[in-house]
């Protein structure tokens, strides 16, 4: 049963049972309310975390209260793996954007997992390796795409798991601006632009994609 | 002797004797003369690189030629891993600096040291890491900072193994320029800003750091 549940999550579907049973053996179980904050950038970091059920957001802030999301997580991803293996502190804050169940693994469980369970290392190593490519993705849009452009990116990039035809998610411009890195009236302009082209709808916080198409080229190849 | 050699090398510090055995006798060693590619983004990936002497740059290219370098690695650092664990095809391109020597492990025999040696895999997951972090830390100066605030980060990073004082480096503007993803113009421009006011000097390229402590206050703290 304990293996049912946790094989349901991507993360641990490479997992035999038995590793199944000692990973769930040494997690915990924590809640978090919408808005609460799981970690700030700069704490000491001491756990894993799982996000069982719900939506967590990674995200930077820096001085004059810009920020930075680099992530919405769902069931089946982990984070916090970073100051466990590198620097001792959080390099970005971690909030319920709902909410939300974790499992948490202490940094010494952290470490023997890694040890003992080569499919753990390689499943980390896997995802690690997806981040990077997404944040080089990210970089080389800031620097060679325009404003839309980017937008075009994020909001396939959001919409990735949706799978309704069309696409349709519920997002507020603020999000969208914070996805960005930037503020709300260049989002805003943006928005209004791929409306009138008849590329997107949006309104009320719900954005249909009208032409897959032709935001993946104007997000540009791969 | 064989370990003695890789022992040098900062990657393979911690691996036993009988483990370095066991790497030295499943990898290849190959040379690049400078300007040489190992190679292409979009090539696909079969090879995992040690770098044994010498310097790789790694860079990703977009439409119309521009250019952004995301590092300079040195001995004991690898490449090549990303097409190796996620998708199969490069996700950058790698090209030698200067004369290198590189060795080479293939794809079935990196994936068994990942399987049969967590300190290999300790060593990679601690690397990915650092590489995020440094990823994110751009993209956040990107964002939040001027083109001063960045260049002056781009000099810290790239004279953080230079132990002259005060620190010394050959570099030509043209990469310094890529080193941040634009073109020459605004990187001579602040270039000129930093030489006026006593922190850098710059000529026939070779930059000295004058003011490390202001270098770093521009740069922005973490």
């Amino acid at each position: 049963m304990v293996s049912s549940v946790l094989k349901q999550i991507s993360f641990f579907k490479d997992l035999s049972n038995s590793d199944l049973k000692k990973l769930f053996s040494i997690a915990g179980l924590k809640q978090y309310a919408a808005g609460q904050m799981v970690f700030a950038k700069a704490d000491l970091g001491n756990n894993f975390f799982i996000v069982k059920t719900g939506r967590i957001k990674i995200f930077t802030t820096v001085g004059g209260g810009k920020k930075k999301t680099f992530a919405y997580l769902k069931k089946g991803d982990f984070f916090g793996e970073m100051s466990l293996l590198g620097g001792k502190v959080r390099s970005a804050s971690a909030q319920a954007a709902e909410d939300s169940e974790v499992l948490v693994i202490s940094k010494k469980n952290f470490k023997r997992l890694i040890i003992e369970n080569p499919d753990f290392s390689l499943n980390l190593l896997q995802t690690l390796v997806e981040r990077l490519h997404k944040a080089n993705k990210d970089m080389e849009s800031m620097l060679f795409h325009n404003i839309l452009g980017r937008l075009a990116e994020a909001i396939l990039d959001l919409s990735k798991d949706k799978h309704t035809k069309p696409v349709k998610m519920a997002i507020d411009q603020n999000e969208l601006a914070q996805y960005l890195g930037t503020t709300r009236v260049p989002v805003c302009r943006a928005i209004n632009t791929l409306k009138r082209a008849g590329i997107i709808d949006y309104r009320r916080g719900e954005l249909v994609i009208l032409n897959q198409a032709r935001l993946q080229s104007m997000a540009g190849s791969d």
